[in-house]
């Protein structure tokens, strides 16, 4: 099975866990048999890998979240970059010809394109291979999943199929609706709309080449910031006839609020957390190394990040938007390719960090304009270059950095250090980039 | 006018702003007209420099607490420290001993002692000048405040009077009763006990030589640990029947829970904090360097702190204590005489904190036997002396101490520095002290 993934945009709905560089489906909050925890992203692509060991997946999504994406699934995952938003059509056009050109996947086979984040079982991708399947029988250019409403919602748009046989031609489709339209729709018989399709990679490279003059993916991928945005099911899905949609009936959930995301944990505690016996339907989610103490409360959702700390009624989460773009969004923690990283302290000034990097990686070679730095090696071993003087490190090692020199760590086990930066103007934007060993 | 402030132990009702070294007095929470804050011991001790500009303060206090008062109070007030607990009359008998023989004050004159937290107007402050003078009349040996009660309150001790007028011999005291009982008190014109009184030094000298033989303030002091564990209730109050009770029905707060604190202050947030328009009877105060959100929350307190989180129901917050002393205690932030302290990150083998040093103040000169330092200075100039060895500092400079080297830092202006700790055993307990030029 070729399985693209889409993961979509930094989502402030789960604020403080998710924010501009981490989106919900890295927020590692499922407990696992071994009592770790894994993300939403996790979750899915073992559960891919569970129903087909030789699948290949690719995951379409932004620069920003590159980083992350190897930091959780390793460096082996296919990740179809796009070099800025072009709305969903572009990327999906982008991700066909990644399949083709780099991971050279015939044209004749077929591909599902799915969110990367449903909270969904096993039978959910046994279902996405025969849709994989349907789609290579040819009788449609597309085939949708349909997902059989559970209750009248608001949330998404409904396919209305021909028949009630479980894949059938597509008769229409619907926008979102009301609460009392969606009833009208479902007693017709309409499935939701989840935004899952298969179809044979040629038909989708077709389509792009009647919008976009391109050769490849090379030549696609150079030109993406010239494309017009557009959505795919808009350019696509609306003007197809030869369409039909499959039926699921299996659990399918948008984990997109913190009321629905806190019903699918299996526990109300997640970190250090502690609530007593009058709470009722309360969840925690803590990140912090501190503890969260919760009495008497009520349907309340509490979450503490490095970025901030939310404690809100379960409903009313929802409409959480517009109060985060309120805040002063300092982001106090990102994974990175390399590990990861901690804001400790801001001063004026002064930005104090703590870096983990994982064994066997390293940063950039670069160095900054306007600010000194100063290492503190917490724990490992590795090397450091400044200014093309390697030295090896170890625990309690110092390295001292002006303004303009150019340095790099290299982490042989897992290495910690806490770094301290100063200057006037300390800003994620003061980083030249060069080749080690210049 | 001569006064000894009762500072209480460590109140963990209050958690997460109190806690083992840091008591619900020193928690800056009440807002001052140019808008930044003081805690209920400056709020306390700048009402009775208003009412009496010469009055001599004691602080009646334990060692935990000496830096704490000195950093809010400065150096000036009279601090008389109890080297170990020993209930409540050998902690008042020392504070008299001390305004005797370390303030010279003449035994002859009278003092008032009274709780260093309670929540009350200026009006309290002239009662409190007005029992001293009623001690001086002679008429009895103890002078009590009672306080008017407004409801019939469990949680206090009453005072029956022999008469309705406002200065009258006291017919009995009345342990903390059940609600009904109080409530038959009050109809017989029962005053609460607020744990106020006056007398002539010489007085409480007299009781305690009864009990204790010692010389005068530095003996009591160094045989401190000898005394019995007695309560200045029992060894006195319930025993003397030359004593007076005089009434006062102003205001009068005992801050002791979330519930009682928040009511008391002037605006629902203190520090980063926003709430919806949903949010109905909700205080947040928020000591931590992020935001806190709440949202369509009823009757609840936020309360963030280095040391943790709490978000509780109002009244169950009063039942916190159990629930506190489950929680692993790490204090992640102190109040010091020279500045304060702050725990930025713990790891196995090391400790990383945030020192901030006042102009003018110092560490102590000390050595670790187990652990290696580095300190990096963020911002202010200063001294350090490193095995002898002196130096002076500014931003940017790494100094690095083994493990056994002597080190201390003298701040010039106010100098913030990061200091790593590495080693395998890190504890408060690792630290040997040295004069300074050793």
């Amino acid at each position: 099975m070729n399985i693209v993934l889409l993961s979509g945009g930094s989502g402030k709905r789960l604020w403080p866990l998710s924010n501009d560089v981490r989106s919900k489906q890295f927020i590692k909050i499922f407990k696992k048999e071994d009592g770790t925890y894994e993300s939403m992203l996790q979750r899915v692509y073992q559960q891919i890998k569970k129903v087909d060991a030789d699948a290949t997946v690719t995951i379409a999504t932004s620069k920003t979240q590159v980083s992350a994406i190897h930091n959780q699934l390793g460096e082996d995952v296919g990740i179809s970059v796009e070099p800025c938003r072009r709305d969903t059509f572009p990327a999906i056009a982008l991700a066909t010809a990644y399949l083709v050109d780099v991971q050279k996947v015939s044209p004749e086979e077929t591909v599902v394109v799915c969110p990367v984040d449903p909270y969904v079982n096993d039978d959910y991708f046994e279902a996405l291979k025969v849709l994989g399947e349907q789609a290579e029988k040819g009788e449609a250019n597309l085939v949708l999943m349909g997902i059989e409403p559970t209750y009248p919602s608001a949330k998404y748009g409904y396919i209305i199929p021909k028949d009630k046989s479980s894949v059938s031609k597509v008769s229409t489709f619907k926008e979102k609706p009301d609460e009392e339209t969606a009833k009208e729709y479902i007693a017709q018989g309409a499935l939701w709309n989840g935004g899952v399709f298969a179809y044979r990679l040629n038909y989708v490279l077709d389509k792009a080449r009647q919008l976009i003059d391109f050769t490849d993916y090379y030549d696609l991928f150079a030109k993406y910031d010239t494309l017009k945005k557009i959505s795919f099911d808009y350019a696509v899905v609306e003007r197809e006839t030869k369409i039909q949609v499959m039926r699921f009936a299996g659990q399918w959930k948008d984990l997109g609020t913190w009321n629905t995301l806190t019903e699918a944990m299996a526990e109300t505690c997640v970190g250090d957390a502690l609530m007593d016996e009058t709470c009722k339907n309360v969840h925690i989610i803590n990140e912090m190394s501190v503890p969260v103490l919760a009495m008497g409360l009520k349907d309340v959702v509490i979450s503490a990040s490095p970025d901030g700390i939310l404690v809100s009624d379960k409903l009313q989460s929802s409409r959480i938007k517009p109060f985060v773009d309120k805040l002063d969004n300092q982001i106090m923690f990102a994974e990175k390719s390399w590990g990861s990283y901690q804001v400790l302290d801001v001063e004026k000034g002064s930005l104090t960090i703590k870096v983990t990097l994982n064994a066997g990686h390293r940063m950039n070679y670069h160095s900054h304009k306007h600010r000194d730095e100063i290492w503190v090696v917490l724990s490992g071993k590795g090397r450091t270059i400044v200014d093309g003087m390697e030295q090896e490190i170890s625990t309690g090692d110092v390295i001292t950095m002006q303004a303009g020199c150019r340095h790099i760590v290299f982490a042989d086990t897992e290495l910690k250090l806490i770094e301290v930066q100063l200057g006037g103007e300390i800003s994620v934007y003061d980083k030249q980039k060069y080749p080690i060993g210049t």
